[in-house]
């Protein structure tokens, strides 16, 4: 859940697992398994070095584990505002998704139900670092991918969605 | 979530993986990646195959995920039960933890302090299979253990709470 006011590296250390998990468990997107696994780790140097251990549970998770996170994500059109995490919410405001023309919906719309039919998870991107063109474009491209390229583009995803989720927290 | 009326295989191999993770979410305490990951094997056969797969889950985390997962599970005593799930609320009750005498409820909190103490994470039993004189024995005698035996009991208990979860959904 983001915070009010940022927390400092030395506010972070002293969290018990509990607030840990309730300040940082979405820094994967419903996977609050993350925050309780990377809690362990501390003392933490500082957001990167949180951001690595985000990566390396992530790394570690066998195929499934990792397609599973996929599949936690919201399609990026279809699901209403309400039923988002608050987080990607803001997310997709940023990359212009909230604001897309009719044409440009259902085009994105048609693309993720492919997308997801073809792969059994949602085209998982990190809306802050892409508006709607890249977003729409990407689609496009990575449709054309495998199975496994797309499970290693969507996990590096996550990892840039973490990043700045962690840094919305920490500054 | 627990549902109304028991759920079939045919039923279950039908869900999506939303309907899936929302129904099946919670199998595992607060660990809605396990469902989003064995979603991925379906059709399943059976609920042990279900539940099958939910212990590869478990097994094939690292161990900072297996710690993660115990995290991720309420104390015995201590946290209200408004602040617990529906499941656990029903497991604590059916384990007789709600009729606890003073003195059995000061025992059991501070053996529960020493074990999240000693390991960093609960202590965690399957309560609808241990009324509570065998979990203050449990306490006492896993006290004694050290970590990596800890994680392997707390994973083996897992284990046990998500069958009956799962019998509880499927019948």
């Amino acid at each position: 859940m983001p915070t009010e006011t940022l927390l400092t590296i030395v506010d972070v250390n002293k969290l018990d697992c509990d607030d840990f998990v309730s300040i940082f468990g979405n820094v994967i997107e419903h996977c609050s398994l993350c925050a309780a696994a990377v809690w362990q780790h501390r003392p933490f140097r500082d957001v990167y070095h949180i951001h690595k251990l985000v990566g390396d549970f992530l790394d570690n998770l066998p195929d499934d584990g990792q397609q599973g996170v996929l599949r936690l994500h919201p399609d990026l059109v279809g699901k209403v505002a309400g039923a988002l995490t608050v987080e990607s919410q803001n997310e997709q405001k940023a990359a212009g998704i909230d604001s897309l023309t009719r044409d440009e919906k259902e085009a994105m719309q048609e693309r993720n139900t492919k997308y997801r039919n073809k792969f059994g998870f949602p085209f998982v991107i990190c809306a802050r670092k892409n508006k709607k063109d890249a977003i729409l474009e990407g689609l496009k491209s990575r449709l054309e991918n495998d199975i496994d390229e797309e499970v290693s583009n969507g996990v590096e995803q996550v990892k840039q969605i973490a990043l700045l989720r962690l840094l919305g927290i920490m500054g």
